[in-house]
């Protein structure tokens, strides 16, 4: 099952941070990608491909302008979309039904205005408390409970380093990928 | 149990939706407060406040400009110190640890640069995976797993409107608080 997420209606001044937050954030607990919308912010994906190739692992952003068109092609391909929205149905009711099926999971993320269309076209609208707080918990709460906590094992290959954890302190380990090859 | 949440060096124009997204975060998942630490920014707590008018519950944001004198208050007065970084243990394995002390908790996030002293002091060291995203999610999943999802049934009493969840829609249900004290 790939999880891929969609960030509705970036604005390159406002939401840039936060928007990073979701991006890194999707990669970290398991999403293999996002899809951005809104204003194309090429420095906001260069900055997420840095990440990406010094931590490793397979990731990747990519500006999608046509978001309707994007719902439809994941709908017909066989996916199914799941947004998230603090008006939806309680995330802790409907993520076991959501885990029933292995179809390919879009999570889309608002905007602060989300157009009608995307309820609509959402198999789930999905609310993580019905209180306002950030589409970065938001995100986060969800993918951590549709992988049932596994997400916190993932490993992440080819990165420029790792860190080992440590009770007290910082313990990183950097990769010798580079002295390899040129050993 | 009281959970309080410390946010370090906060920066007015760069952090202040970041640090406006930590503070709506505690509130939702269940901690009564946060600590900002950095610039003063009067006009973040104002917004949170405005926050917790509208939508309820008992929550506080106070300015703390010497963060270390509060580390220690805190351990002065029983309390436990919990920080937040991808240094620190797996958060899988040191929860269940955590939860065994019924003791307030202060969860404390960064800051670009977190001085060695925050994690001298800390009870413990906590990482939300080991791979870099957003004090945004780290908090929400350590809350949630510290509340063993139990905040996500939280009511919060007094607000002016409450979401009705809802599959397709937004159900907004507006307090008439105002109208019985008028009549």
């Amino acid at each position: 099952m790939e999880v891929k997420v969609l960030r509705l209606d970036h604005r390159r001044q406002r939401d840039a941070r936060i928007t990073t937050h979701v991006c890194l954030t999707a990669r970290a607990l398991g999403s293999s990608g996002v899809f951005l919308s809104g204003d194309h912010d090429k420095k906001l994906i260069e900055n997420v491909n840095d990440v990406v190739k010094r931590w490793g692992g397979e990731f990747r952003v990519e500006y999608h302008k046509k978001w309707e068109n994007l719902l439809h092609e994941w709908k017909n391909s066989g996916g199914e979309i799941i947004h998230l929205t603090m008006y939806g149905e309680p995330v802790q009711t409907v993520t076991p039904k959501i885990q029933e099926s292995l179809q390919d999971k879009l999570v889309v993320v608002g905007g602060s205005r989300v157009p009608s269309k995307v309820y609509q076209e959402a198999d789930w609208n999905v609310s993580v408390t019905t209180q306002p707080h950030s589409e970065v918990s938001s995100l986060a709460l969800f993918l951590h409970m549709l992988y049932d906590g596994k997400e916190l094992e993932l490993e992440f290959e080819e990165g420029d380093m790792k860190i080992i954890p440590s009770q007290k302190g910082k313990n990183v380990e950097m990769s010798n990928k580079r002295s390899d090859n040129e050993s």
